[in-house]
């Protein structure tokens, strides 16, 4: 498994010389109710990122484990940085990859969180030709999948984030604190009253901090949405290899 | 009908002391195909933001007419601002009709583009107890309405949009480019490779400019959209009135 | 009559096509005293550009409603925002639309306040050659004929400005509130100590927030002035329109 | 003569305790003709500030020698940094020394183009209740004196300033190049067409740099001028010495 | 091994209850010779960090893997932010954590490069009464044992890092390019011209990347190398959970 | 003695076109313990710069008097502004200077606490391409004299300063209060604790303000700390007004 991390500066000389795509894992250190470790969403990116590593045309770069979690500030142990930082911070990390000449990558994502923030990084190195870095979250790409195995309208702490992670990391889960995860959470995100989106915190609509039916999951149905995400993670890499690099750049006006 | 900058400042006094909230519309003015005028964003927010001007309780500020409509710019027309550019505006405010005693209001928006900028300056100044002023999108208002009228996956220029600006400003509808426009159209917002939301720009995706039907659009649809959103801002806005400040605030740490 | 916001992006690519140069009303939402409605700049600057939207070489943008008036904070109903988010909103906006081709503009302004914000970002866009978009104080274009009409040192609620909106919109003066704003004005601008300029809001100086003698005021006098700008305003766009882009420049070094 | 940087710390902890006020001189680094050297501005602010340093309640500090001056970029010599770094710059200086217990001030200022962003930083101070520090410009303050000596609708580098600097620092005023800076100067400041502010850059609109009358100029006048400007400074700070710091602060809501 | 990270909130609310103090690694992911990976510092500052995890009153962060390492752009694989991103992504992660209550924390160093912007970030968050967050550089922890272990003027991939790597990650050292390392490193850090500190990138004075004498190295320095250190930060947090917060804080005005 | 603000821009615009090199002194005011003036930094500096005044090839920018002095804070007559604010008035400065064509200079220092922000000046200046900057730090070129001179680990206030400053300005030391000043010294700059560097103030770790042995100075040993320095200043430039500015720039990817 090849990690940029793990490489000498000679050897990473001929790793990016022969990619034509990084893989950049974001995610988040926040509450994830009683059941899931506060990791849950950096340790999920890794794992699709890692799941990139035996590609020979892809870097995968290490994994920014600090995200835009504010709203969920008044759980325990949640970290976090301004959408402004994490947006720079990210940026940048693939602007200084770039210089080495690979100039498209997959940022790897597991916090909706980020998101807001990776497409603005992603529409700056794009407009400025820096690089082409579309964000790609994990969840987004295994709808249909999740749609199968799970009656839930989740978004945070749920059945398909606890499957994932009872998969990849299952010395990590709580599975007897599902439960109580459930007994405290929302049925779906937020709170809107007569169309207006409140709910700006997760504490507003969740006791337990979960939002979804944590108690459905299980370590198979986490297998199968990972390999699921993993074939879809690898079918973008093929696709984006193969796009040249003018053809990435915004339009020009009409 | 009270529109705050119709006021002078001694009637404004008795105005804002009465008031219990502020109605904040901003839109932008940006490609809506080749059917619609470029400022029926923020004609659709001042259209709803009226509506409220008769209410004994309300306050209505003058219209911010240009947002964050960059994936628009490749379009004849489309002005914008960066998304920080406009937050700040807007953030700004409304701060400084806090300083007048009126901390509750709603922000009427009409360009999705805007939603994550409104965002983050409701959250700052509700995390700062400056003001307490959530976004309302018109469009998320009336869904079940809109679900009932139309068979579109929209978004932009579509029949939903196209029928209410026909019921708000006929004259400045173009019914004989509706084809047109749908011709040019995208079936739904945005362009999905393996789960990764590419389609950064609406050139990307949309040769028209539109996503969605218009050809369905007609005007007493748009009456339909129009006295049910403006029917739910009514009741917003009587909930907000009713909330007391203190529970406005952000909760305190668990 | 031409706006650029209730043009389709079809016909504006023509508008554009055709346009030497652009509009872009600004003003200030701010408090005129007892007589005048708090939009009173904005009005104005609105005013002097729909004048401008008959010539086939001219788009007029929208109004920019919210200025630099945090020195009328402590009266009623005053909104605003820093000079820097006002320099940047503007600047922004004109940049966008100089992607469209229109590279010449005057920005009409209506309120002193926004003067330094406006000579910054004019600078900003001219020396990056983004755009020519010097300020137009209506004000200052009728000096003259001002000085005609009336006996005053004034600056803000004078007579010079209560008879331009007696003009343009007289359905918004309170003529019987110029006695209270005459009384409670101040005779000039701020306050100068010994050669320091002091008088940092106009409640440090004025009691009624105007400064002049409004009493003067009277709509005929409105209609001269409403003219006589106009008539400066069109022939500052027939000199800018005729103006080659690349003799708007900043000089090279000696 | 007491300057602020010439005391040791166990020095100035006595002079700070008696002091009521500060003197912050602030200039510029700038072309000023042929026949005036580039530190003229500044210059002229530490000689009025000096005048001030005998004084027992009056510490002055280090003068600021680069101000804002980009629109004499094209003029040799000419040193500049933005409006927003110089504030920023003066703000700072102001608030530290405020931590010492020393709360009002006088900028002593030589350059116009330095106004704005004074006036800003003098705002900032006072809204946030850490210093008064209103600027005084030099010229302001012997507008009548200057009035009676010379014949001008000046501005830079005319017979006012020359005869100042020939009074302060005969040495650097090259007499026979005052022909060649008339010769080529601009009868008064900038450029209007039709009302609009044109004349970005000082070459815009003068040959020598100058604008004025320089050939006017003479030591006795600037000795007139020197004697009359610090009578002034010196009245200001008696002034400023008496107000009391609460009243100093910006005036609640009214 | 307590990491937060693999904590829920509900476990972490009594590990944030028992916590004195927090250990925050931070490194960088840049060239290292041809003999280190380029993860070297972040992976030092994780095994010094994970060396306090079974400490009680501790909690151990994520690791922050790219941080200040432009000087060493030209080498391939080197990632960098810059240093306002990178201070502000440390500051703000630290403030989160501080509301949680844990508000001393040592921030356990892998990268020189970094420490301007962490001592910034600990100024701010101390001089705003947030955190005590002190960096601890671990080389500057073992001068002593290294001067006894190393003949060298090192400072980066030297006989001290290789050392150090080799002990905790043996598999990522290639010790047959330690001679090829030292061949092209320079002897010292930088390049002195006449009491100028030049040098400004890596590449100014170093063909391989390297500063120092790498073929020093062996596991066994490595090991002793670790054991001191992770002892001087065990001791340093003894010390620094025995201190009371509000002694932590900046001192009044003398 | 050519220093630029004495000369007019038509003198400057010959010395200009002969200079190889600009000095730029800059220091701070800030306090030096009892025996020693405030200033003692920015002269230092300016007397450094000055003693290049003669030469041919060099032009002289005026001192910039307040700097990174926010640890010395405690200490009556201390001024300060922020690192960035710092950097960026040193930056702008010197930006200007290069449109004029000279571009490569150096930065006098005479206060340790720029350091940091003139490295990312000249950093900045130097990847852009405008200009050459580094900055010279008096000290370190006299450390080997130094060495001879004085038996003390200073840093601040020290013998070293001392010393210099009875040289370069005789008046303005007080010999008397050296023993005062050595016995409130502490012996080495800040305190490590267990290799971490606290000790954010000066007042932290010392009760006079100064750090060494100041009653080891006096104005012989200064002399020849101000020759030897002046001696290594004028190498330097020699060698920087020999560089071609082509090689003054960063170097390519490796």
């Amino acid at each position: 498994m090849t990690l940029l991390a793990e490489r000498t500066t000679t050897d990473a000389a001929a790793d990016l010389e022969a990619a034509e795509v990084a893989v950049v894992p974001t995610g988040s250190t926040e509450q994830h109710g009683p059941a899931l470790p506060l990791g849950m969403d950096h340790m999920a990116a890794q794992a699709f990122a890692r799941s990139a590593a035996d590609r020979e045309d892809t870097v995968v770069l290490p994994t920014i484990p600090v995200g835009v979690s504010v709203h969920h500030r008044q759980f325990d142990g949640t970290l976090y940085v301004s959408a402004e930082t994490f947006e720079q911070y990210v940026e940048e990390t693939i602007a200084s990859l770039a210089e080495h000449g690979v100039r498209k990558a997959v940022v790897v994502n597991g916090h909706g969180g980020n998101s807001g923030a990776l497409r603005r990084a992603a529409r700056t190195l794009r407009d400025e030709e820096t690089a082409f870095a579309p964000p790609w979250n994990w969840w987004d790409s295994v709808e249909d999948v999740a749609a199968d195995l799970f009656d839930e309208d989740g978004g945070h702490a749920d059945a398909m984030e606890s499957s994932l992670l009872w998969h990849i990391r299952d010395d990590l889960v709580q599975p007897d604190e599902l439960e109580a995860a459930e007994a405290g959470a929302s049925e779906s995100w937020g709170e809107s009253v007569h169309g207006a989106a409140l709910g700006f915190d997760t504490i507003d609509f969740s006791e337990s901090g979960a939002v979804g039916r944590p108690t459905q999951a299980d370590p198979e149905k986490g297998e199968a949405l990972f390999e699921a995400g993993a074939d879809q993670l690898d079918a973008l890499l093929d696709w984006l290899a193969a796009q040249p690099l003018e053809d990435c750049w915004a339009r020009a006006h009409k």
